[in-house]
């Protein structure tokens, strides 16, 4: 970490956190300037040990130098992860995943018409919520067991491994035993007893990134789950929120290359909560393969006017099967496959 | 609501919505103008209704009329709610309550020498977390159950209710055992399994606002709490996540004054959250109570070169006591007291 | 607009209301629900008169209808508009054009080789800064004229359109002199007076987006320019401020595609100020191409070691070649070329 | 400035930047870790020489130390400097100042009705605006010179200085010759041509914070005019752009405390641009005040429902004198006046 003084310190102050630093087991390097004096030190796990010296009197800044996270970090583990989810799909790898279906599971009925045309139209997973986290208690609250229940028969009907949000510490011993990957929402990205219960659950993990999370905050609560055991873990990029109303959120598909210089692990986005609006998710589902998506997951809905959320975001099958058909071609032009 | 059609929508697609609309049980009002047809919808619920509608052919926007919380909102209850916590303080009423302790509870006798110090002081709260939502899992997660056996300890010992916080709807029967007041932290403030939880406890609920949640937003979660039976619920600004970074967060402290328009709930803003510098806690705490908040919660530490968490943003004894001062003064001005 | 009254609004609120808007010559359509009044307006620039209404006792929102953007707007211009600059350069056909060069025009050699490179990679516009705006008054501020008439000879040299920005409306007149586009930079998008005055010049204008104006401001300013007679404006998005630091800005991509229904102007994408590192210039070029963008523009420095400015987000002329070919490659799995 | 190399650069790399260090005449202090190297250089202007370093290879990020802006700093003038605006009206001393009068200058009769009643309500200056930046070109622009006549007639009438906004370079002149103050607007804040003019002008300085603009780039921009040979400036926090819209913008009131330690300029906030709303004004000009603001800046009108320009949060001179009254019981509370 890096300490900047204030110009005004003391000789005294300057002493006083030398003194602190070597307390701590750590040597210092100091440069005294004309201006100021720096303190540089270099060691181990100094992230943690940031806070308290910012308090110090004649302490101006103090820097920390490297990242926080390590088991997530590319820097520990160069190659790419490839996570094996269900029996034999494989996230991270040369092929591009499709992960589609509707924003909630409504009934069998309507599971299965979406569930058999984005199997029909190549998608790779079976997306659907049983667990609704919903902004207004008066809104759906999802079909809870009986939602996991039509997205294991659809999944397995279909032959395409599932995906559903788990909201709860509590909920996760029950999803485990119907879904074949766990999701953890935009709005739990925080929630760390949450990411410490899936970090103990034996499925893979696709982690969503929170509507205000920076692009650390992501690892370092990929970190939670990853310094539980689970390694099985896919990011998803979903939008952030900013000041433009024009789109529900503002898809910040620069995260992606960032993120695969940061991290091995598989790297997804979401359009259709990125975007909020049907119409945008064609061209951007394009655009988050281009820049370098591990995968896309796409809300699709038989029956947008009569869906229990997210409507006006869900694509009919027609328009997936026409998405499928345009970022196959934009994957084959960087050289990757749908 | 207000369904706005698109200048070319067909008098089919015109027809079409308002057939749906008769179908929900709602009367259309059409007003057909040059360029485009209105249709106004006044009924109840609507804002459960405005999703589907957007994704008829011709529709251009829905927009919802009136707000979607109920019981939390002034309309249905125009007094301001006095929240009574432990047995004989109040929150909401003439008097301004400050809420001061460590950020951790991280031994007996640092809570001892904190608590004594700000109850001489003259607050009206000991807060202490023991459980702790860390951005990093290297980070010290907080004393667990023996942090709240101190915190009930010495708020027994110097007459002060506890407030900490609860992160895991497991945690809850726990921590109602040790506190007389439970907080919602801003990560959580949409963990819906949580709001739901503590809407069921028999404790009031200090919620506070969550990093990007908007004002509407915050009040659909304290919606949540009450629509399961608890309407003691205090709200909290506590800063909110912008581009600025020369300060931690960006105190919202508009959010007071828009607050106390919106709903009958008491309003409080924290000071060393929404700011991260303890050099600036004492003027925020000034504006923070000249624009109209029930109470102040205050992070005091009386060696914050030592503290686990949140050092930086910490008062030590000395300031917080001069802080009760001059809030003292700035609630005089405006016709209240500390 | 849609006026909504409040729910307490009196009868004679209602009424003042209703009158007044019969004085501004419109036509008021009253909607009386149980819970509370809207009122309907629907006529033409309505916009322009949204404002006092909020002020009325008893109205609780107004909202307008429609955009206020005309000239700019699709649906008075369904086709796209190519806008032609220089002697035979098209912008907004189905050929995306790649703007490059440095940051800054540094000096007659500087220039010389970059705009030899990024020609032979297939560039189809030189661009170069000859007036900067810089956030000190301490960094380097341009060349000037001296950079103008560097830019003019280069572009002549090597045959490519020339594109530079105009930083105040007295350079303006000067700037039209040697470039063929002028460039109206994100900080000046609401400089009003310089819009009226690009507005009136005759050469084609380059708009970027500000860093925090919405989809909608920046079609504002591009009807200024309009609404002074100068109908040849590509818009240019650029990256907008957000709490993310991992990027310099963070590029809205979703905003090509919504720009794309709002407007018949071309509209391309400047991912070197996007991101700011040039690591994710590759990718994020791919993706703007893949989003829709009808072009990019490119930092490109043969030495960015010593570049005067944004050395760290500029690109080699070896990597230029790469990304120029990657283009090429998406371009033509969406139906276009480069 | 603080170089940190990256884990894997090679000793040539770092023996590079070492040699390109002392090439620019400073002197470099490296600390070789275990992990990595870091490379301290300490010396004046190193913020003028960040960019081009970050661009060597195995160098991981450039962090400059110290400010960038030196003139409007308090670290080299550490007094609270003192404006005299007009004959005798002094900004940033013990007293409190008001600026108070219509957004717009709409006639003689309506500046005269307002600015008669600030004045009597204790108002210090009267302010007005003659070109207005409004974000459609179909609003209303303003008066131009016929209203700074009516501002200057007005002034002198009730013997207020009177501050005004100057939007382009070409308008300086003019407007020096009407104004006692001339105001940069926020949409103008990197308007560098124009911080450079109005800091060759011979009157005081009214800077606006950008929309999105850091308290740093506020500072820079201050530092810009200061540079031209014009000290006498004054600072407003008028809130700033987020995702919030409960209120218009999000006033960010932590900047003045923040801004008093980093500069000895004045500070004034506006309430009623930082809401949007009259609803919030007078509690946010207490929470002002209550955060050591020197000043503040209030929209007044006699019949807002005829305002040609920001109606919805201007004040009735009745609420403008009930705020007088308030904030001088808060100004007295913190040991001062108004």
């Amino acid at each position: 970490m890096i300490i900047v003084m204030k110009p005004d310190a003391t000789p005294a102050q300057v002493e006083h956190v030398i003194e602190k630093i070597k307390e701590l087991g750590l040597k210092p390097n100091v440069s005294k300037g004309v201006e100021r004096t720096v303190i540089g030190v270099i060691g181990v796990d100094d992230r943690a040990r940031v806070e308290p010296l910012e308090v110090y009197p004649g302490v101006d800044s103090v820097t920390p130098i490297g990242r926080s996270y390590k088991l997530v970090s590319r820097r520990f583990h160069p190659d790419n992860s490839v996570i094996l989810v269900g029996p034999n799909t494989a996230v991270g790898g040369e092929k591009i995943v499709v992960m589609a279906g509707p924003c909630s599971v409504e009934s069998r009925e309507q599971l299965k018409a979406v569930g058999d045309a984005v199997k029909k139209a190549g998608a790779a997973f079976l997306r659907g919520g049983a667990f609704k986290p919903r902004t207004s208690p008066y809104s759906f609250q999802g079909l809870g067991e009986e939602g996991l229940k039509y997205l294991r028969e659809q999944g397995d009907a279909c032959g395409l491994p599932v995906v559903t949000e788990v909201m709860d510490t509590r909920q996760v011993e029950l999803v485990v035993q119907y879904a074949d990957m766990l999701q953890v929402g935009a709005r739990n990205m925080q929630n760390f007893d949450l990411l410490r219960e899936v970090g103990q659950a034996k499925k893979p993990i696709l982690l969503k990134r929170g509507l205000s999370s920076t692009i650390e905050e992501l690892l370092l609560s990929a970190e939670y789950i990853a310094s539980k055991g689970n390694m099985k873990i896919v990011l998803c990029e979903r939008g952030i929120r900013t000041f433009e109303t024009a789109t529900r959120n503002t898809m910040d598909l620069s995260a992606i290359p960032v993120l695969k210089v940061e991290t091995h692990l598989p790297v997804i986005a979401d359009p259709s909560h990125g975007t909020g609006s049907w119409t945008y998710v064609l061209p951007m589902a394009r655009a988050a393969v281009a820049a370098g998506a591990d995968g896309i997951m796409i809300e699709v809905h038989h029956a947008p006017e009569t869906a229990k959320s997210d409507g006006p975001q869900s694509l009919k099958p027609a328009k997936f099967e026409m998405l499928m058909k345009e970022i196959r071609a934009v994957a084959e032009a960087i050289g990757r496959s749908v």
